[in-house]
């Protein structure tokens, strides 16, 4: 039987969710250690989105094979049972065999978390990005209206070899709860690096070392040198992947 | 000169505020090398609060003498220089050489969050404490209107050596945000463990294990050995040490 999970992890411990060859510790790798513990003759493991080294999620999508004669609750629970503290499994269930966690999916959506405050905030410095000078939301804004549809975003990341660069952008949007800048962005699907490289050149425009008309220059121009400028990875979440026939 | 600063921390990694005499790392001993590092002669410094092993803190008080012949804001820049990232300090100050941030402060307020959720979040699992089933806040905000004003505390903590356990608490009050109670307390000063102690007794009249009453029964006996459910420390948080004078 194939089953699907959510998973929530944080990622500041990881090196990223997929299993790696070398000896760096992923989220894929405890998933799948934890599949083994529980019984399972094999123990391979899909993920919907392949996180960096520091990125968090709460709303990763893997799905795995099975024999297991007890209910989904039961698994749910030996699951985290069997994994650590910074990796929790939800909702398991059944799904069709053919279901995919990455190919099945229709939307991603990530969310990037600044805090804007003279001094960084020690409670908070695992899941944010600390800017010390105050940012022009409006201008941040207007530029991220322009990511909206269908974009080659080649400025903006890396896709899998050999595929194209292409994507479609269904939301982008900046909301402000007290100190904290949140940046909600989804897409069918995203190059490597592209929401980090996104945020970090937006930041610039809110910064006014950018114009709203540059930005979208970037875009238009398809030329991964030009946004330079990274947001660090722990700002970031996974937070929801969306399937055809999901509410 | 006698210099005062609010200190916010992360209390994951350290054995509590107060330096020990064994090798444990205290959030005083990194602020105290951070002293002699910036050229301090006597690294001394006083704390408001004596938080415990994995409590954390984003209004901390201390204060500390410094001959530091350039500006406090130089200062403070100085410290955060030689301090680790779980440990930020601001709103450096002069302050008159008789402050001493336990003695003068006047009220001091904490925060204890709980995530009411299924399964734990991995993100918040430093700083909160999960509970897997619902709770009724109102019954437990029942309780807790009695602890405002003077009462003998002794069911709910120690106090220091040789001193009487009186405390006059001015704020009790549980908000819910989403799925996470946040519980606000404010008296004059409080016991060892005393938040921790009025946070898993309320718990469990929350969990309608314990009536309101047989809660005020506690409260009334002043007998430690009643109210035995101590709440975890890494969802307690130190926010603010009000002073005579202070805004």
């Amino acid at each position: 039987m194939r089953y699907r999970a959510t998973v929530a992890y944080d990622g500041t411990a990881y090196k990223g969710f997929q299993r790696q060859a070398n000896t760096a510790v992923t989220v894929q790798e405890v998933l799948e250690t934890a599949l083994v513990r529980i019984g399972a003759s094999s123990s391979r493991i899909l993920g919907a989105g392949r996180t960096d080294a520091g990125v968090h999620a709460t709303g990763q999508v893997v799905a795995f094979d099975l024999h297991w004669s007890h209910a989904t609750e039961a698994l749910n629970r030996a699951l985290n049972a069997n994994l650590p503290a910074d990796v929790v499994v939800r909702d398991v269930q059944e799904s069709d065999g053919d279901f995919h966690p990455r190919y099945s999916a229709v939307s991603r959506t990530y969310e990037y978390t600044i805090v804007v405050a003279k001094e960084p905030d020690p409670l908070r410095r695992l899941y944010t990005w600390h800017h010390p000078r105050p940012l022009n939301i409006s201008v941040m804004q207007a530029a991220a209206d322009g990511l909206l549809g269908f974009h080659d975003f080649a400025s903006f990341g890396s896709p899998p070899t050999g595929t194209e660069t292409v994507r479609v952008v269904s939301k982008a949007e900046w909301v402000e709860v007290g100190n904290e800048l949140h940046f909600t962005i989804r897409a069918n699907s995203f190059l490597y690096r592209m929401v980090r490289s996104i945020v970090g050149t937006l930041v610039i425009v809110g910064q006014g070392r950018m114009t709203v008309s540059e930005f979208a220059g970037i875009l238009a121009a398809c030329n991964r040198s030009l946004a330079a400028s990274t947001a660090p990875p722990q700002g970031l979440t996974l937070v929801n992947v969306q399937y055809a026939g999901d509410d």
